[in-house]
């Protein structure tokens, strides 16, 4: 029966091992060598260190541990083994594996929001056809990074080209230009439980990204770099109560498209990245269909989870729960 | 003797069957019946739902109910039954019903401030003599939904035609021009205790409002949209430790000023709303009689609950304790 | 043995005593007299109040206090007394004397974390070699009053020259031109345990400023005042985890240059305040070797205490924790 954590020790690493303690499960963290010392702080979290040089090297030995092991995906993980290399893993992870795939490109990712009938940005293919302000996103950009906001084809082209020349991305079909959509950012966390089936909402945070969220603060008249998106941290942030079950349905459609493309849930925790407009739409430019590093704020859990538990539930935690809960129905849902 | 708490299911309704359910009272919500799915999740902090097609059908259902019943007002009462049936409701409020009324006439709830002591923002009857930069809020907006700012009387007018061709507004006696004070928004929540005789201050918030939020991050090269400020959420937020004893005052200034104008105390939660200028003046542009959204972000207490109670204390809960604590007295703190 | 906490009733001091009484230590705070009333509403963290009429009559009162007194630095102990009286007092502090009086020269300040080996931004003492948007910070200002942006030598002289006609600084050797850091701001909470010999992050917050963080909600069209950076309130805020070891490693530094320094190690909490860019880089623009406000944000804990501790610790606690872990050898970390 598999009943051993294990995850890299980057994004989210930390909570899942203190969740997955306070259910009582055992853990284990791939860390880089030169990260070692701090994660050694944790021991008391950590059953396991397994060391290695880079986290590249972790598909070899995350491939070479017994069937007592579930893998916990995250955001590094996928960052630094890269899609290919997790899709292929021998491990058991707790998640849907094919969401990961469908994520990994702009492009379908989108169309899989679309599908499941959640409202997306205008995508302009056709350079010549953009008639507003837009964003450039790279494919597999780390944290946002290299992203742009552009007027027209004329910057879109520069923007491109520049990117290209950094190496950020090989070719223009690795960037994809979405409408640029007016309102607030909200980060939607949400739990599929296959348990309870049921679909949670356990938080909801906003990104910090530099330089942009900073750029703000600086008077008009002086001369500014352009905005940058690197994502380094995350704010707090509860929605309006009649938001609720709208965001709930968002989630649940989700998970439902999840069942049609791939024959299975999303298991676990997944997340939608919108917009919130001012006419009360809202619009997703992205989703994550794994844990996102935004829970890490509600370690002690969130006003969401607090609502629906009663005592302190991190995502780590749910996560070590569900696993508990599920039982001898656990290898039904690991992927 | 009134026992069970009854809500319309909105605003702030989860977390005050949440709190009312920590100290062991009976709880209701009048649901609509499209949002019933959404709030059966939470049926373990709800006694009985009351299904309505319509909240404006609310009415006539909560003033069937016996004298047991004690209703909680916040923000989407007002909204969805507006202030003239409220003001008439049979059942017995846990607050000041009088302030409902005050609040909802933005010229009445100005003059309540500055009655209180409270520093306002200039108001300008005479669009003539604008000469500042203004903001124009619209009576009963909904959330923030059609302010606009403007810099002199031609865009004021510009303006508010617009929102009368829309539909916000009927005349312009129904907008109130203010002097748009530069400074930062906090939104402190507070409590009044007939049992204790205090005014306690139970959180502070930042409302995080769409588009205006977002419009900051794009550069000025670009064009933007003009900014909107639809409410949609709340950002945690505390102040220096050496405001807090003007902050208290201000809220101990409002509770004084209700029992001058109205015979009566305010009785639990209320809100003022505020701009903290750079030479350390607080301004207040608006106040709410009642539980405000802000307070959700504090389910599991608030640094400030937790400085006053060692214990998780949200506003729900707070307002449960009350009735608890009051006892036989409390008949004589219903509205 | 020493074992009775007492500081000024400001800044951060409610969380000292809260915490202090969670541990079950004595407490005791020094009460300006119209500030009286709202400090006995914690009447119960509180067991002696030591009243004066304004805080500058405090070191008299400090220094008559037997040598069972442990005296708690914070941000407005050192405005109130200012540097010179807070160096001379008799009384013994929790933390690192000497760290107060570098901190409270600008250069010196800037001096001691470039040699801990923490990046700084570029410094200009001759201003004819602007070539950049510098901030001018004015030494001794309460809370960023006074600091301003500037593009060249004409403005800063400008503004220097306000800023000596206002009072706020005496002569231009008082203010200090440092580059502005593109990027976002994050201020690190940290903690020297001499017990456990290591550096704790107890947390992360932003400022929250009047009027520059309201001034961006304004449309660009309209004429704003010139920013000012005046700290009113915190607002939460966590890292990407895959930066926590920078951070943990810049803390760390910090403790070394000061025991390599002043020859003992800083002792309980101190901050850095930072600017994150967005290749990653972490530029120091201040530090304060004593508590810092933001931390009133986790009364309840932060997600890092949590993580670490497993129960609620604020750093107020966990001061006291660290005095009782001490016993004995607490006198020799008293300075």
């Amino acid at each position: 029966m598999p009943n051993k954590l294990i995850t890299l020790a980057s994004h989210s690493s930390l909570q899942i091992v203190h969740g997955a303690k306070m259910e009582g499960l055992s853990t284990s963290l791939v860390v880089e060598r030169r990260r070692l010392n701090f994660y050694k702080r944790y021991s008391n979290l950590v059953d396991e260190f397994y060391i290695v040089n880079e986290f590249k090297e972790g598909s070899k030995l995350l491939n070479s541990l017994g069937d007592e092991y579930i893998l916990i995906p995250h955001g590094s993980l996928i960052e630094y083994l890269g899609v290919g290399e997790v899709m292929n893993l021998r491990i058991k992870i707790f998640g849907n594996r094919k969401l990961i795939e469908i994520e990994s490109n702009q492009y379908d990712k989108m169309n899989f929001l679309k599908n499941a009938g959640i409202m997306i940005p205008q995508i302009f293919n056709n350079y010549t056809k953009i008639d507003k302000t837009v964003i450039v996103k790279l494919s597999g950009a780390k944290g946002g990074k290299g992203y742009f906001i552009a007027k027209n084809e004329e910057e879109v082209r520069k923007g491109l080209k520049k990117a290209i020349d950094l190496g950020l991305i090989k070719n223009t079909k690795e960037a994809i230009v979405q409408e640029y959509v007016f309102g607030v950012p909200m980060y939607f966390h949400y739990f599929y439980s296959p348990y309870y089936d049921r679909v949670e909402l356990t938080g909801i945070d906003i990104r910090y990204e530099t330089n942009v969220d900073g750029l703000k603060r600086i008077p008009d008249a002086l001369d500014k770099p352009l905005p940058s998106f690197v994502v380094v941290g995350n704010i707090p942030v509860i929605a309006r109560e009649s938001l609720l079950p709208k965001i709930i349905e968002m989630g649940e459609s989700l998970n439902k498209e999840a069942i049609r493309r791939t024959g299975k849930p999303i298991t676990g925790p997944y997340c939608i990245e919108t917009i919130i407009k001012d006419d009360g739409q809202i619009v997703a430019f992205e989703f994550s269909g794994r844990i996102v590093a935004g829970t890490n704020l509600y370690i002690n859990g969130s006003p969401y989870t607090w609502l629906e538990w009663g005592e302190q539930m991190s995502v780590g935690r749910r996560i070590a729960k569900e696993i508990k809960l599920l039982g001898n129905d656990l290898v039904h849902y690991l992927d």
